[in-house]
């Protein structure tokens, strides 16, 4: 079984940051509350608020991460034997989103696989994405992890009307793109990929959110609430999971808790992940956060965290990562040493 | 490197054989061109054309489809390690519909992945169920692939004012669901998985197939199409690449063609699987076909061929599956021995 490294980590997240005054104009929802409540004091979109106009697909976006941790890594397109990437929200079903970013980065004739996931869809491709290297058919992987709201605002849409579970969504999410190579190549330097934990633990419990789509079906349109979000349920059940997630991927790497420099908790909100952050005890200097800047941006979360921890990281150094998708409550976890 | 093995294959069809006169009824499409130019008899779909009622979720047969395929493998749903599923139409896009089934059929803290693919999906969901098992990781996985067109379906619309790029969906789909146990258990029997391919080329090609997806932007509506099927592009590049999969899976199985007792060959409609027999210049008589009977049901389909090749498969026997995804031209493939 080989070992796999995470070798470079890139970015992108579309234009300017977008205050919580403009999503309040926009989207009906109350600044203060947002900055009180959940703690968010901005995100990135793909969309122009004020026209409405749509300025990147998923694709583009993802593109340009990969670009960024393609050329980071110093390896060429054609180095890349297989790309994994994960999204909830996909520009169209079919092509599968992989495929039109493969083409944008001039990549042909490799395996590529795009898991239907939120927040913990980053997780899940990094894990394929070393389980793939370990078996030693493949030396260089890109994993991608990316996320779009656009098909979900439609800003001549009256606001005020929307029940608050589908309101709150426009509170917490951004868009944005991230990606990662890995590789399993013993002269590359990188950090170490220790464990990887994917996990459903969903039976018999309620979904903590619900993301819809229509096809053509004209009166689904009417009937269908399109995004869902019981943010009690979330409070309540993603700092538990959160600190079960630590424990595990902890013992799975046979570390202990103060072994650990760095931790990238679950990144919902902020306000949240500063709860989960205490439920966890962990101390918060050793927290790599960005949700209240970016919002919660799904699958391109723990990539930006990956590239904050990069910068940081010294050798021999120990970090974890946990991600907790609330949809029918599935583990994530990541374990790595410089 | 472990052996991996399939073990049993499960599937489910919903409701009774809808013929061509329904369609040509329902969708304006007229019943002899389907059956001239088509060259498919019947499908299976979850809605009733008549009521617009819908019988059944895709989690719904797919669940049907798992469950059949764990029976006759004779394991418990405590024995699965994992699940892979495969396909193009999610019942929504979080919580990912494997978790539905995984709730449905009992089966909680496993590993689960949902690839989004058109025809190759189920192709893909082996080759990484294949991938995990060769690992040692696990020991038994499970493995599933549906589509359901419900969601394209508006049984109140007038179909007779689509493109024929739109409508030739109906008279080409169908509904359906597969699924098998995979295993590298030594002890279980099964037919050996000696090689699986998966691999995108579809750099500067036009997508030959695209399933568009609407969230809550009410003018979407009218402005995206939803299906869009370029019939012409697909009859020209599938049979040659379907004729090039089956020479490199051969290859790679170290075989030659005169070894292999069984083809399953592509199944996009009735006369093109025909043509891509003749093409392939393979013996109509090793062919494995359902398509004219069953419709293009998408990730089903090449587990409907499975299941048909299980009961006629004896020891020592060899046999490959091919599928083509027209989307971004996808080749899949696999090589199995009895």
């Amino acid at each position: 079984m080989k070992n796999v490294k995470l070798v470079s980590v890139g970015t992108f997240l579309p234009g300017q940051p977008i205050g919580n005054d403009k999503i309040q104009e926009r989207f009906s929802v109350n600044a203060e509350w947002i900055e009180l409540a959940i703690g968010n004091r901005s995100r990135h979109l793909v969309m122009d608020l004020d026209t409405g106009e749509i300025n990147y697909t998923l694709a583009d976006i993802c593109n340009m991460a990969a670009f960024n941790a393609i050329n980071k890594a110093g390896v060429d397109v054609d180095d890349i034997d297989f790309i994994v990437m994960g999204t909830a929200t996909p520009d169209s079903l079919m092509p599968a989103t992989v495929n039109m970013v493969a083409e944008k980065l001039g990549i042909n004739n490799v395996a590529t696989y795009q898991v239907q996931s939120g927040c913990a869809g980053a997780m899940q491709a990094i894990d394929m994405a070393t389980k793939f290297l370990r078996l030693g058919e493949y030396n260089t992987g890109l994993v991608i992890g990316g996320d779009v709201c656009a098909k979900y605002i439609d800003i001549e849409r009256d606001f005020s009307q929307l029940s608050s579970s589908e309101l709150i969504n426009y509170a917490l999410f951004g868009d944005g793109a991230g990606a990662a190579v890995l590789s399993s190549d013993e002269q590359v330097s990188g950090a170490n990929i220790v464990a990887t934990l994917n996990r459903c633990e969903g039976l018999y419990r309620q979904p903590g959110q619900e993301l819809n789509w229509l096809g053509s079906r004209l009166r689904d349109v009417e009937n269908v609430q399109p995004l869902k979000e019981d943010y009690k349920a979330i409070e309540e059940q993603v700092p538990v999971m959160a600190k079960e997630v630590m424990m595990e991927i902890i013992t799975n790497a046979g570390w202990n808790m103060e072994h650990v420099n760095h931790f990238m908790t679950p990144q919902l909100a902020g306000h949240m992940t500063d709860k989960i952050i205490q439920l966890m005890e962990v101390d918060p200097a050793k927290a790599v956060n960005c949700v209240a800047d970016t919002g919660n941006n799904g699958n391109a979360l723990p990539f930006l965290q990956l590239e904050m921890l990069m910068d940081r990281i010294t050798d021999g150094e120990k970090a974890i990562g946990v991600a907790i998708e609330s949809s029918k409550w599935i583990k994530g976890g990541i374990a790595l040493q410089a």
